[in-house]
């Protein structure tokens, strides 16, 4: 006989997901009893590691991710990381075990008492399914809604004594067999009038978005850019946690500010913005300012009901960004606009020598060797705008970011990259302050032997936060300083190796050297404080 | 003028709240601008971790903790220690930043969109001010929820553009001046029922659970359990987060187990089972069996009504317990019962000596040197059993344990234990997988010179899961094997001295050398793997 548990698991191979991310308790032992020789289960030490790391797998396999948590207090951890993966917009099943069910109104400890509320409001779907039988169907449920446009996470609450009860083949065959699809391309007449307006217009702007990466879109904007002879801007880096668009391609001009003011400056002198793949606009400081400049139409595409309903200002087209660039490629056809190439913009700048290094000249020292089939996570607040700016990474895939502004993202983001990704050298840039949300994924990286190379900057403090205040005329808040961190001596207490540096020499030495293990390495280095701009 | 956060600190100055824990973001900045003098900050690098001291500092001080999280992430990373929170009946307050009001609606960046509904269903109450104005009166009504019985955590979102807006008296005043009292005893007619069938009991039994200590019952309970000739047990394990009766008592005679079946064995022969303070029951694995033999009657007092109401067999008195206790005293009069005082318990076994140690060698070893006004923070999942039997505490305000089974409190609550109580010693006792769910407590610890003694129970496996596994016939489930965690060098890595200890002389002289020190300092063991019963 079929138990729930087989069903369930043949529901998982059907969507390829065979690796289980988790941090288990009582509560799902069941489920992971006689675990398949065909499944791969990853330990984090704590729930926002197991969280993170299927987020970045999920993102970067194209595979929904699977988490595993015990019940309400493990669930209840990994909050901050499901709200993570909301905002990046990342496929992701959530299960959790639950008490048996003959324990469940006596709230018997461990009782997940309200379960669907728990992991609410940052998922797309949440259910437990009110009988055994129903268990691979709700499964379902949550992996369709997980990776139906936009992307995100769904959770499922399963009673522990649900895994072995057998099934009849009506209550799985059919539900687990299905096929659900939802990329979309807008109407023709959509296609036709943005296309008209592309054409007339005089100075076009594309702001590349997330989007653009996750759904394969990479090249159609490249040749949208390259034949409309657009000046592209990457969308505010507080919401892109994907990068859209080469940024060494010439036409690319840098990543727009993340407040409102500012940002319409970037805008003026432009007659069109497209902005694909993006909110509009994931802004951050409060520094107001008309939301468009005089004379400047913008267009949203995004596969995001959400993102185009709330959007302040502009048009927008709800389908696949990827699907649509290329319908609108196709009906704009070869004919060449009347307008010039963009200017190209310069080359990074040299970052001036300094004791203790700038992450400027960190970030520099980095791109002097980076691989050219490198990913970056980035997880460095203070020294973002800096690593943009020294980086200019040109493939698709290379770039994974938390778009939400929650913390513990990167070093645990890295590991679920990593192993997606096994052939291209992941590289984990954090803070010494960000590296401690998720820290105990240094042990999963040692324990699996998963080959992330962190680069830590350390400034002993919270520089973001100290820019902050500046920025809101804040003084004397406490909580800003990090004294005595030591991110290399806590890595290596958990088995990663791991050295602090001091000089650009050491620095890339290294750097190189750590390039050149099959091991997990950390390098960290000694920074200047404060904001690192370019 | 004042301003809402002149009015906001001059409420939380009336209700002695006067540290706050917490983890900054941008969006915390306003409130912590001008730091007054008279109030301490208290910095943990993850909120689980700031959760955790506010929770172990409300217990342990009586007042209303409080923690501050960094809007939707923050308070996302913190929900599991809000669900121990809300399991230990902690009282706190969480308050989280909010974007500026005048971003919410288009979502800026760090918008906590639907901020109230983060935290449930694990908070009493759960507020974001319609206006600025309203901040101090619905912080407030926080602090009332929060301490109102049963005590719990409470939250309020407040945008971060709020806390310079100056206010009226009128908006004020009133708010913060009140206070709000919510101790009960029950009415007479309940007293004198519950005296009468107590006095016609043959064999009363008194459960003592974790509410008495809360509430300041303790004497009570000993002068009621010894004037009445009562044989004392404690409420099972995994749902008392604190310890309601001195375990050195002769009237006491161990711990319930947390099953259906065992537990309904352990009171036969008892014709009146008496609950004080206690959940019926916190029943944990599912082995089923009769609630109650026959010929027993249960009766329980709680103030908390949802435990009133869920309990699946007896009678429930809704009340504050400490009061009910000495209510029921002054009815029972000095006549003493016509039955036997119960046998004496006899002293905890000694332990076999073996190599690795056993965790009851441990613990044997702990209880010889344990100071007498010591505080145990216990986060041993597979030794606590072992831990009760062998150290036998025996004053009030003495155990804190995470009554929900959520991991992640041990460690972060000590370091709050300490603070509310500098003057005793606090002994942190964990396995080296439950350390690791708020790790960098020790950096904390550490740059505020906390004095707590961490014990950590080393055998490289959830010892707790491979013996559930056991009992629920599961066989190849993986992850549950912890090689090569180091605790001691990761403590280190935070600048807490550590070091690692075999044999029980080591553990002796490095206990005994912990105690001497005033800094925090940590003793890993090696102990042999398995549950340890006694």
């Amino acid at each position: 006989m079929t138990t729930v548990r087989d069903a369930t698991f043949d529901l998982f191979r059907r969507h390829g997901m065979t690796t289980i991310f988790g941090n288990p308790g009582s509560t799902e032992l069941p489920m992971l009893a006689d675990y398949p020789a065909d499944f791969r289960y990853v330990l984090g030490l704590q729930e926002a590691v197991a969280v993170g790391m299927a987020d970045g797998f999920a993102q970067a396999s194209g595979t929904v991710g699977h988490v595993n948590l015990h019940t309400a207090p493990g669930v209840g951890n990994g909050v901050g990381a499901i709200f993570n993966a909301r905002a990046n917009k990342a496929p992701l099943l959530v299960t959790a075990g639950q008490q048996v069910r003959s324990l469940i109104s006596l709230q018997a400890n461990l009782t997940n008492r309200d379960a669907v509320e728990v992991p609410k409001p940052f998922v797309k779907y949440s259910a437990e399914p009110p009988r055994a039988a129903d268990v691979p169907h709700v499964i379902a449920q949550a992996i369709h809604h997980a990776a139906l446009p936009p992307a995100g996470p769904a959770f499922v609450s399963i009673p522990m004594d649900d895994w072995g009860v057998e099934l009849e083949e009506r209550d799985y065959v059919q539900h687990i067999a299905r096929g659900v699809g939802g990329r979309t391309r807008p109407s023709d007449d959509q296609i036709q009038d943005l296309a008209q307006r592309l054409r007339s217009a005089r100075r076009p702007m594309l702001v590349a978005g997330p989007e653009i990466d996750a759904a394969g879109g990479w090249e159609d904007a490249v040749e949208l850019a390259e034949r409309q002879r657009m000046t592209v801007w990457a969308s505010p880096a507080t919401g892109g946690n994907r990068i859209g668009f080469p940024e060494d391609h010439p036409a690319f001009q840098g990543v727009l500010p993340p407040a409102v003011g500012p940002l319409a400056e970037f805008l003026a002198g432009h007659d069109l913005v497209l902005v694909v793949g993006s909110s509009v606009f994931p802004y951050y400081p409060n520094i107001p300012g008309d939301l468009l400049p005089d004379g400047t139409e913008l267009i949203a595409v995004t596969s995001d009901p959400d993102e185009a309903a709330r959007a302040p200002m502009g048009d927008a087209i709800v389908a696949d960004v990827a699907l649509t660039l290329r319908a609108l490629l196709e009906a704009l056809g070869g004919e060449p606009p009347d307008r010039d190439a963009p200017a190209v913009r310069e080359s990074a700048p040299e970052p001036e020598a300094s004791t203790p290094m700038s992450p400027s000249e960190v970030h520099a020292t980095l791109a002097s060797l980076f691989p050219a089939d490198g990913i970056v996570v980035l997880e460095s607040p203070s020294s973002t705008p800096a690593l943009r700016s020294q980086l200019r990474l040109s493939r698709p895939g290379s770039y994974y970011f938390s778009g939400g502004g929650g913390l513990g993202f990167g070093l645990a983001a890295a590991i679920g990259v990593q192993l997606a990704q096994p052939q291209r050298p992941v590289v984990c840039i954090l803070g010494e302050g960000s590296a401690q949300y998720a820290i105990t994924a240094f042990w999963t990286a040692s324990a699996y032997s998963i080959p992330v190379k962190f680069l830590v900057l350390r400034n002993s403090e919270y520089s973001i936060l100290k820019w902050f205040s500046t920025l809101e005329n804040v003084t004397g808040a406490p909580g800003l300083d990090l004294p005595d961190l030591d991110v290399a001596a806590t890595a290596r207490s958990y088995g990663v190796q791991g050295e602090t540096v001091t000089s650009r020499e050491e620095l890339h030495a290294a750097l190189a050297a750590a390039f050149e293990t099959d091991a997990p390495a950390l390098v960290q280095v000694d920074v200047s404080a404060g904001m690192a701009l370019a």
